[in-house]
């Protein structure tokens, strides 16, 4: 398997232990991830922002296949019992693939709004686990154990710790593919770093006999390497993944969402709605199979087809999020962004909803994102080693990473219809 | 209007001549276009290639605001009747956005499939000049002939035969932004070319002065750039636009569509067809309102929902494409490559496939796909002028491009169902 | 004028007012700039990093070109009298160009080593203000001021202080130009930043009627440019500025200059030595002709030389740096890394050089380096402009950029010759 | 050995066979090229182009592993006699490290004026040969015939041809390196092409078992790319390595070396005039250790002092270069380019250059470049596979290619001094 990729130029899977993502990606769940775009509606705010889940998940099985080389050629220092065998790095492989494979569609918005309790990391586990997929057949036909370890792995399990935080922790393939292609697509830079100086910084860590190894920075080579990785998420949050625009269509689907299975759970008949919205609005446990047929062609569709409902509120929603004509959002700053201002002007900004004859459930709304972009997973800090001394946190070493550990990044808006926008604002002095 | 582009950066519409751009984008019309893919199923063989005919449309206008400005720095030779206006400059721009807004889903598929003898040109032509569309209103919002002006410089009319060109020739904005677009999204590097010194190489060819003036290339300065401009076209096509699996899947959506079609004018009811669709299989006329209707989504849920049908071609074919489980393409070479070989070729595989159980006319096909990289149009060479002596056509100052000129481009490939691909090559000695 | 630069692209100068960025161009002290390279001996640590003052000084008046060109968009609301007139943009350009025009060979070693007290800034005044130069006669053929009012704009004093500033101060267009520059030709990404947008975030801070306007950035367009524009000089401190081997190859011409400095000064005859040189050893002034003579070519020529000098120390350390067999550096960390425990390195290092039998002066030293990546100059900073709401500063504004600023980056290392190094690291216990 | 590279990246070399590199670099004669400008004057034009012949050693030698790589996937095929050891894997290392070690300063100026008869490839090999030198030392301390072995490669001879062939040929790393790191010093952007997509694209083409096997390219995978190649080098020639302004330095500088080689004849005290120019002026056989002390800092500073010599015409022509105050080309079209053609306009521009009180031999002259961009190397084209079928010549696989094979790209100029141009170009009619 060769194919070209946008971000990591020539991408191939050839040797013994890489054929099966071929194997994989022809699987109709994996093919599924092609029909998900990977930021959802971010691109209302960056129109080039179209790729989708599929090219990232095999983007980041590409970084897993660069990191083995380099762990094969760090790991000589461990005892045997300690190194990458085949199976492990097949493994590695197949979950860096299968990561997000039970992603839903749009984004987090379904999961958000209506499948409740119901995560995309289950509907993974679903697909991984359970014998009438695809996904299934091809991991079991190497191995009847290893749906369940590549399960584990995802769930960043594993008896070699190092390998399960590749996959999920703090610098996991997934965020070395997705900084890459997020920025390659939106075409803002600051999603940048170098991905071959990081990989080529890593190193174990020393530990004493006992204790798993763990994958460290060499400070003299990596520092600004990883500080620019983490920066990378930093700048995404601020430029990217908080933009208004896309704020605004997401809290728009998920209003739109929410109340369509109200109605649905009150028996009202909608058209165009999957089984699987059907089911999980009516509170009934979604079969995997239902959810699998569930892709951003299925709810665009659906929204599509609600623009003709005769439940004026629900039509006029879709229409306006699917011809881009967005809520605006007023941005809270100072007192206005603590607790009780969002409150104050959440309900200041309902008021002028109701009086000028809106729903104010379906047409105003606090949006509160609040995001880490750094911080420690886990009590286990990425450790930075030098020639000599002792591991040091990441967070110790680096000023910035100090600064920026366990900062809280807060954005707090209304959102609102357009037409009272002016009213609001100036209501509340903004 | 300002937002981040990933081929061209920062793109930015706000001068006042501009400003009709942020207003057009803001149409029904101009935002579906995000809801159709540039390249189709292009993405089938490059993941990456999911952009959007509106990131398009959006990176051909800001090109010709480049080549605006280019226009204004060497326009001071010509006479005051022969030069670029304000509303000149207004016409262009909007015609480099609505160039395609006509455009049907899923590349040129829908056109070729069902609404024979309409194509997306004349389905541009309704949106601009109908007086329902949001295109239209704002066009004439300015200005009542604004629509037939546009319209014509889409079609390649207008007074000042340059910016006509401009809008539609062999050196047109569209190609200018699409070669870059596609080569940035798929990934792959030789639809590059130097654009900032392609427009600095445009110079006016001297004319008697009845003539009307047209663009030419700056020969000391600009000759690489415009063979590698050329070329682009050529390695695209080889590369991108031909590619094998591409165009499997366009075949097989092809094949789907026209069997659909028959379907429903035999007075089947298939579910999920869309207006539109239904009444160009019955032969009627397509009201706009429906045609604007559709897009990547609407005929993906369709085909989606065929995958249930009791036709069983019909549910086999739509589940195989979805899944990507495409045909398999068979190159035809030498003898077999010519008209005679070409038809011999087929019938054999027809026969095989007849042998075997499946319907000939769905599981096997030709498909012949043949295109000229570069030509003249219409009789009108691109011309080269240095300082002293006559402008000479490009294809005679060039080599590679004398040797490009009229060269035609053909892939003769037979389309087969993957069960009798092997019986096939072994029966044609392949 | 019209060029190919690496950074920026197509880089032209053709308007009316930037016509006289080709005059200065065609001057022996500007052309002088291609014989000095930009980061001086860094080619020692990067491969790449060949690039000149002369494409540095080129790209830097190319971005004020551009800045100029977003000031003529934003300044509309100034009074007329604070807009950029065609002579002070001219100005601007010409001080773009000339602002290193005085600097000397292998970076700032030059200066430090030989010419104490005469830095380049004041030879980039004499260059412009003295009329035997090119330089001045160009200038002063526009106008008899120009000289005086471009040294002014170097040394950051203008009528209008923001034009100022953008010749020299914390975002000035020499950084703008340098640290994509010097990203491009070391291979480090650490350096990029966004200069469109960045420049595009550009206003004018609201000031009272008395007051000089300022630039200040949009914040809501441009906090992210701005910060990966401070972060970025960070990165390239930590990376490439502070490198050791460029590091330990400064400190070895440094002390090679200052030490046949000192034999001239007593009295010795060293071949190849230039006027400039001999003069300044002797502690006289250096004629402006003289000191113009001095390039790159005449200092590696020089060191040559002496090369086979009998003074064995310097034949030694000339043929070891030109050679690139650079001493070794060790880096002290905690408190060997205070005053006292630098020195008390240092003497030990002393005592093992000597002992071994070489002049410690010149085969053992300290390099301390200290820099403030990020700091406001001269109690302004720079400040950053909201929809509603007072500027703020940009330290207030940007918790990294808080974090960093005043911030003291430092590295202290003792450099010795590899023969003791290992006793030294011993010694130390290090 | 590790380390940052514009044009490949992260570049290490750290495997046992690669660890001679570091040796090999660290030798005085390696160090050599980091004072030899890849492109000569070629910065005269395109002011980035200062990359050294160090940092294309480098680069050439990292394409060599990433070649040994990929053979190393494909070779499985061939029986284990023609398989790459460890010890020819080495050596190809090496030689792609030292193919241009010889090289003399200023590009081939210096072999070409003044070293009448000694190219560069004869100093390589005596370089590698001559056991005083680093490198040779380096070599022989693997292996006593080593040296030959390299010597032989870099000539393109080896046991195994197609590994000759990547050192020597018109596929090889040297042209690999050269084109990418030219295309980005330069910032013309026509030099690029898939690098990675080409080296995935090669197989051993099938050969009879007496037959040593060659390589070839796939064609079904990597026919555009090799034709990017290809055309690469075209456009380079085009753009870059024929400008008039570095043809017109180059003819210059040629002038002064001969001029001043015959001074030296004739028994005239020359300044600054290395051991190595004085003994070849003079006839004599250049001793390598001589030879080994020239570079553009030496030659720059004899340019340098020889400004100040009492020959008029040296002194003025030196002036005028190191200023970069040129001659003027006058492009030779048509009946003018012909031979009989270039002599009548060579005759004229001497006439007048003499009635105005030149010395025409040195203010005026002709320069023809001809070169062939794609022909084939001794009769033994690269060929290209497919799935079945024979191997076919690329030439004939590419119809591009096939116009471009042996071509020849000529450029027929006088060079005249800038005084006399307009009288020429007069008298010329052109």
């Amino acid at each position: 398997m060769i194919l070209r990729d946008p971000v990591h130029g020539l991408v191939s899977f050839e040797s013994d232990e890489e054929r099966i993502i071929e194997r994989l990606v022809d699987t109709p769940e994996v093919q599924r991830l092609r029909r998900i775009r990977q930021l959802g509606v971010t691109s209302f705010a960056f129109p080039g922002a179209e790729h989708t889940r599929f090219s990232h998940a095999v983007g980041a099985t590409f970084v897993m296949k660069l990191l083995l080389a380099r762990l094969r050629q760090i790991e000589l220092e461990l005892p045997l019992s300690q190194r990458v065998t085949d199976e492990s790095a097949r493994d590695a492989l197949a979950a860096a693939l299968l990561h997000d494979v039970g992603h839903g569609p749009l984004s987090h918005l379904f999961e958000d709004a209506i499948a409740d309790g119901v995560r995309h990391e289950t509907w993974t586990e679903r697909i991984v686990s359970d014998s009438s997929t695809g996904v299934n057949a091809v991991l079991a036909s190497y191995d009847s154990n290893m749906p369940s370890r590549v399960t584990d792995l995802v769930h960043g399990r594993h008896p070699l710790p190092f390998l399960a935080k590749a996959v999920s922790g703090a610098f996991d393939v997934d965020r070395c593919d997705y900084l890459l292609r997020d920025a390659h697509a939106t075409g803002v830079r600051y999603g940048n770093y170098d991905l071959d100086w990081l990989l080529r910084s890593l190193r174990f860590a020393p530990t004493s006999r006992s204790e798993a190894p763990s994958l460290a920075i060499d400070g003299a080579k990596g520092l600004p390497a990883i500080e620019a990785f983490m920066l990378a998420r930093l700048f995404m949050f601020q430029q990217v993944y908080l933009h208004k625009a896309t704020r605004s269509a997401e809290w728009m689907i998920r209003t739109i969402l929410r109340y369509a299975s109200t109605l649905i759970a009150q028996g009202n008949v909608l058209p165009g709605v999957p089984p699987a919205i059907d089911c999980a609005s009516r509170g009934k446990e979604v079969p995997l199979v239902d959810y699998l047929e569930l892709d951003d062609h299925v709810l665009w569709s659906m929204l599509h087809a609600w623009e003709a409902h005769s439940d004026r509120a629900l039509a006029d929603l879709c229409a306006r999020v699917r011809r881009r004509a967005l809520f605006k959002t007023i941005e809270l700053f100072g007192e206005w962004a603590a607790e009780e201002g969002r409150q104050k002007g959440l309900r200041c900004a309902r008021e002028i909803a109701i009086s000028r004859g809106f729903d104010a459930d379906l047409y105003v709304g606090l949006d509160l994102a609040t995001v880490t972009p750094f911080s420690d997973e886990d009590d286990e800090p990425l450790m930075v080693v030098y020639q000599k001394g002792p591991a040091r946190p990441l967070y110790e070493v680096s000023f910035l990473l100090g600064r920026l550990r366990d900062q809280l990044l807060t954005r707090a808006r209304l959102v609102v219809t357009p037409e009272i926008r002016e009213e609001v604002v100036r209501a509340l002095g903004l």
